[in-house]
C-alpha cells in the first residue's frame, strides 16, 4: 500500500480528472472519493470515462477523509476552509479552491465576499523559490486555472524588468469545464457551440491572485468562454519597460522545467496541444505597431490549471519525483 | 428585371453568403457568378446550402461581369485591381478584398507586399459622414472583417476623446470561415475543434486599416482562430484619456443605426447572437482594477464583416433602403 | 395590421425561432409572446439574437392569447391541451407539441403516459392529400422533428411499394436544440462537445407517430445526440420489397415541392446545408452488400422540424403562399 | 535499452498517437519515426502536443526501419506491402493499414482496387482464439477503426446464435481524425463544425473486413462524419435469430477483457468517455417495436481503433503484459 489519498468533490470535472491521474499514479492510492449530492453512487455513473475503476462515492465529511495521508479538496470556492478545519494536522492537503490563495483579506472580501480563511503556500512550483516552499508544506493552495496560465506567461517578464507592471492587459479564453458542472442554461451545449461569450468583464476574481503572484500593479483581464471542453489560451500584453527579448526572459525562467515549454521561435501555443497534459506552452514577441510585449500561454485548465498541478504539488509535498503520474504530452487531435 | 448583379469569387465562403443574401433581395438579380477553378460547376455542388437556386458558375473574366449594373468582388487579396481595371466605369463595384481600403501606399507594401492599387470609398456606413460618401460612390472598398468589428467598437471612443488613441490593445477571435476555403492542414476540423490558436501575432495586416478608420495611433492586435464556423469577438481596451462613460459614447454614435446595437447594461455581446445577420452587438465598461476602457464587439464575419456589409453598401450606392435584403436578427442557437 | 399572432412558450428554442421567422413574415404580426417563468422579461434578454425586436414576454394564459387570430403553441409535451381548451374556436392553432399528433390513444399512453388529448390535422403538407386537409383546418398538430425527417425519407418508399414496411431500421442524430433549453447536466457543453451519445435506445416516443405517418408496421429507431446546435441527419434503411429505384420514388413524390429536395445523384445530404432554412434534403441508394434501400434525410430540427414547418402550415391555414416568410436556403458554413 | 521501435508514417494522426503512447511505454523505445514529405522536420513542428519529445522525422525507407525490433506501419492504404517487403523477416511488424487484413483477394480488388498483398494475423485480440495467434505472429494486421467498433459489438451476437447474420444494419459515425490529415475542403473545420455528413453510403471498404471478422453474411453499413476530432459510435442492429439476452452474450464474451466493457444496464456508451483510451464501451437491448437487437459501441478511433490497438498487439507479440503503456480511462470532458 502506497500513500493513502482522498478526493473531496470527486463528482466535478476537476475531481474526475484527479481520479483519472491518481488511477495511473504509482504511489498514490485512492482510499476515498466524496461528493455532496452523489454520495452512494458508483464513480462510473458520474464519470463514465473511468469505467474499469471500482469506487463508490462517499459523503464529504471529515470522517471519510481523515483516514488519508493526503486530501485533495476540489470543492466550490468557500467550502474548503470548513472541511480543512476538521482534518488532523498530520494530513497533507492540496486545495484546488480559492480559499487559501490570497495573502490579503481585503481583495478576498472584495471579489469573493465573506471572511478570508487564511493563506497557504501558493501551489505554483515554477515561481522562483516556490518549489522549496511547497516541499516543506503540509497545506498548499493550488493556483486558479486562469492564474496559472497568466502567471506563467507574465511573472518572468516583470521579474526581469522587461514588462511594466503598471500596464498589463490580458484577454484569456477558457473551455467550458472551467465553469464547472452545474446545470446552467448559459453553459448548455446549444448556447456554447459556435459561440464566444465574454463574462465578468472588468472585474474577475482571479485578478488579485495574479497580481500577487506576478507583481503586476495594474491588470485588466477579460475572460471569454470558448466552445471547447478544455483549455485556456491567455494573451498577455504589457508595455515594454526597457529594451530586451521577452523570449529570453521566458527561456531563462523555465530552462529546467519539465512542464513549462517555450516553443521554438515562430510557433505559437494552441490549447489542443496541451489537452490532457500537465504542460504549459509559451511564446512571446514584440508587437510591430505598438511595441508592446505579447506573450501567449496555453494549458489545460483541468491539467496544469487544476488537477495536474495539484498532483505535481502533492508529489513535491511527499518528496516524490515531481513528474510522477503526470504526462508532458497532450492528447491531440 | 431589377438591378443586374454579378459576383466574382462565388465559390468561397463570402461569395456563398453573398449569393444567399442576393437570392432574397427584392431588387438585386444575380445574372452571373464566377469562380476560378470551379467554373462550369452548378452552384449547388459548391454551396449545397443554396439547393433550390439554379445557377452555374462562370469564369472570372471581365466579359462575364461587364454585363452587370453591380459587381461584387469576393476575390483573394491582390486580385481585385486586375479585374476592376477591365470593368466599364458605369459598373458599380463593391470590393470585399483589401486592395482599395488603404489611403497610404506604405502600409500596403509593408503588410501586403506589392504595389498599392489605389483608394476607394471606405465601406463602413456607420462612420461619421461615410454613409453620404458611399451613396455618391461608384466604387466602394468593403471593410475587413476584423476591421469592422474593431472599428465599430473603437471609433466613437476615440472620437469622443474618452480613449487614448496611443494605447489601444485588441484581442480578437474569429471563426474559421474568416480564413477562407483553401484546403490547408491548419484549418482542418481535426486541428481546429477543441482548440484556440493565435496567428500573425504582433503583425496583422488589418492594423493599418483599423488605425486609418479609428484614428488610433498605436494599436496592438492579436488574432485568434476559434473553433466555430462564423463570428468575431473583439475585446478592445484603451487607456481612458478623460473621465466619462464609454457606453454613452457608443449610444450617441449608434442611436439611429439599424445594424449596430449597444446592448442593455450588463448584457455582453456574444457571437452566436449575430450569426447569419448583418448586426454588430456592443457593450462597454471601465475595468475596476486598471481603469482601462473595455469594449466588446460581436458580429458575423461573413455578415456585417463581409457579405452583409457589402449588400448594405450596395443598397446605399443604388439609393435603395439601406436594410433591404438584410436581417437584423441572428440565427441561434 | 395583418394577421394577429401569439406564441406560447416563446422562451424556448422553437419559440425563439418562431419569433425570428415571424419578425420577417409580411402578413403575421406578433401581438403576444408568452413564457412561464420568464414572464415580464424583455425578449432580447432571453433571445439576444433578436436584439432589435421590442417585445416583452407575457404570462401563458388564455387571456393573453385569445386576442390573436393565430396561436402557435411551443410548450412542453402534455401542456398544449390545457391551453387550447381555453381558446375560442375561432382562433386558429398550430401546436408544435406532441399532444394532438396521434390518432390512437394506446400508443400515447404507452410512450407519453396520461390521457390522450385528441387528434388534430397532422401538419406535414408534403404527405399525399395532407396539404388540402391543413388548408381546411382550424387546428394543426405539427410533426415532431425526428418524425419530419424520417417520414419525408420513408413515406414515398413505402407508398410506392419499394420498401418493406415490416423491416425499417433508422438511426437519427440530432443537434442539441432538439433536447430543449432545460438546464440539465447531460446537455452541458462540456458533456456534449466532442461526443456522440445515444439515448432512449429501443423505445423512442416518436416511433408511433412515424409509423402512423409512413405506414411502416415495424420500425427500429435509435436516436443519437450530436455535438452541434441544430440539425437532424436520419439514415433510414429498409428491405427492398421489389426491384426499383428509390430515387425515382422520391423524385415523384417531391417534384413540385418547394422545401423538399432530392439532391443530384451522388451528392448526400448534410445537416449544415439546411441550417436556418425550411428545407429537407434527401438522397437514396441501394446498398451493394445487403441490397437494402438506404435513404438519408437532413433538415434543421428548429426549421422544417419545428418552427419553419409550423409557419408553413399556418400559411396554408390562412390561404397565404405556402413559402411566405420562409427560406429555402441554409446559412452555411 | 528496451525493445527498439520504428514508426513509419509518423506525421499522420495515427502516427502521432503512436508516438504519444510509445513515449509513455516502459519497454518500447522509439529509435526512428519516418514521414514522407515531412522528413527532416522536428516531430514537434508536426505534432505540437509532443512538445518535450526530442525526435526528428526521417525518410520512410527500409534502411531507416530495418534497425528496429518492431515496426509500426501507419501508412496510407496500399503502401504497407512495399515497405514490408524490404524489412528483414526478424523484424516484427504491426500494420495499421488495410493491406493485409483480408483473407480473400476478391473483396480487396472490389473495394480497394489493385492487387491483394496477402494476409497477416488479424489484430483483434478479443476475438476467440485470436490472442494466441497474435502472440505467435511476426506480422499483424491491425483492424480498421470502424471494423474494431462494429466487430466488438457484433461478433458475440452472431457467435451465440442470437443475431441473424443475414440481416445486419449498421450506422456508424466517426470523428474527423479517422479521415486522416490530408488537406481536403470537405474536412475543413468550416465545413465540419455544426454538421453531420454521410459518405461512401452503400459501399464502404470496411464491410468485407467486418463480415470476415464477425461471420455476418449480409451487412449494410452507413458511415457518417461527425463534428468531433475523435471517436466512433456504432449502432449495430440485427434481427433476433432466437430468444435471448444480448447483454448476456456480450458479458460472456468480454468478462475477462481489460479494454472491452459492457456498461451497467441502462447506461449507454458515448464516445467522449473513451477519448485517449484503449477502451471500447458496449451496451445492448431489444427494440420494443421491432424486436431487433440493438448494440451500441463506442471507442476512440485513434485508440482502440488504431494506435492503442496496435500497441496492444505489439505487447502480445513481445510477450509483454497486454495492457502495458495503455490507458483504460478516457480523457473527459
Amino acid at each position: 500500500m502506497g500513500i493513502r489519498v482522498a478526493v473531496a468533490g470527486a463528482s466535478g470535472y476537476a475531481g474526475g480528472e484527479l481520479l483519472r491521474l491518481l488511477a495511473g499514479h504509482p504511489e498514490f492510492d485512492v482510499v476515498a472519493a466524496t461528493a455532496h449530492s452523489q454520495a452512494g453512487t458508483h464513480v462510473t455513473a458520474v464519470h463514465p470515462q473511468l469505467t474499469g475503476l471500482d469506487l463508490t462515492l462517499g459523503a464529504t465529511d471529515a470522517a471519510g477523509l481523515s483516514d488519508a495521508d493526503l486530501v485533495f479538496l476540489a470543492l466550490p470556492h468557500g467550502q474548503s476552509a470548513a472541511v480543512a478545519a476538521h482534518l488532523p494536522a498530520t494530513v497533507k492537503i492540496v486545495d484546488l479552491g480559492a480559499d487559501f490563495r490570497l495573502r490579503d483579506a481585503e481583495p478576498w472580501r472584495k471579489y469573493y465576499g465573506g471572511e478570508h480563511a487564511g493563506t497557504w503556500t501558493y501551489g505554483l512550483p515554477e515561481l522562483p523559490g516556490q518549489r522549496e516552499l511547497i516541499k516543506a508544506s503540509q497545506r498548499t493552495a493550488n493556483t486558479g486555472c486562469y492564474a496559472a496560465s497568466i502567471t506563467l506567461a507574465l511573472a518572468p517578464l516583470i521579474a526581469s524588468g522587461l514588462a511594466d507592471p503598471a500596464d498589463v492587459v490580458v484577454v484569456a479564453s477558457s473551455g467550458t469545464s472551467g465553469a464547472g458542472r452545474g446545470a446552467k442554461v448559459n453553459l448548455l451545449a446549444s448556447e456554447v457551440m459556435g459561440d464566444l461569450s465574454p463574462y465578468k468583464v472588468g472585474a474577475h476574481q482571479h485578478v488579485p491572485e495574479i497580481k500577487q503572484a506576478t507583481g503586476a500593479s495594474s491588470l485588466s483581464m477579460t475572460p471569454v468562454l470558448a466552445p471547447m471542453p478544455r483549455g485556456i489560451l491567455a494573451t498577455v500584453t504589457a508595455t515594454a519597460a526597457k529594451p530586451g527579448d521577452p523570449r529570453q526572459a521566458l527561456a531563462d525562467a523555465y530552462r529546467d522545467e519539465a512542464f513549462v515549454h517555450l516553443l521554438p521561435e515562430g510557433q505559437w501555443p494552441h490549447t489542443a496541444a496541451t489537452a490532457g497534459s500537465n504542460s504549459c506552452h509559451l511564446q512571446a514577441t514584440i508587437d510591430v505597431d505598438s511595441g508592446r510585449i505579447i506573450v501567449v500561454s496555453a494549458l489545460d485548465n483541468l491539467g496544469k490549471g487544476a488537477a495536474g498541478q495539484a498532483v505535481q504539488c502533492a508529489n513535491l509535498m511527499f518528496g516524490l519525483p515531481e513528474t510522477m503520474g503526470l504526462s508532458v504530452f497532450g492528447v491531440a487531435p
